[in-house]
């Protein structure tokens, strides 16, 4: 009954490793939503923390583009700019569907 | 007939304006054809130049990045790495049908 009391604890523990990998909690995944959803959270992020990285894998790359120049050109009013990029490869599945994709993370931060 | 004797040149002068504008002749411009053509392309201008800037535009984004991980992971054998990744927006189009497209350049070099 005792391991009971903690369901959440084995769903943390990736999170945590994630958060140490990385050292920054302050990104952002880019998906299927509209961009918008995004450039918001963002937006939300850089008023709290001054920085945020917007993540994105495979085809959606380009929308995590489109996220930087919304927030820095459209909607950040001058204030925000584009820190750093980089690039990389993740290997995604396991087994015979390996296969590798193409990563990128952006960073955006105060000017 | 004289004109006539040069059809080529009114096609040569948006290229040599385009070479001008970005000061280097080693750009390869990202688009639908197979990944490997603009890998090959690439890794030819770097052995002839030590250089080469992958551009992209839009939706294709992602496969300029491909192209980028292509060349530094699996056929450089490990002789080019990333140099410099830039994103910008575009306008396109004109009069009412103008709009915002994000664009990258990626720079890859010899080690």
């Amino acid at each position: 009954m005792a391991e009971e009391a903690k369901p959440a604890q084995p769903e943390e523990q990736p999170k945590e490793a994630e958060v140490k990998k990385t050292a920054t909690p302050n990104h952002i995944y880019i998906g299927k939503k509209p961009l918008m959803t995004y450039a918001m959270s963002a937006l939300i992020q850089l008023a709290q923390s001054g920085e945020v990285v917007l993540k994105a894998r495979g085809m959606v790359i380009s929308r995590a583009v489109d996220v930087s120049q919304i927030i820095v050109k459209r909607l950040g009013q001058g204030a925000y700019e584009i820190k750093d990029v980089k690039i990389d490869t993740e290997q995604v599945g396991s087994g015979d569907t390996v296969r590798n994709v193409s990563t990128i993370e952006i960073v955006v931060g105060k000017k």
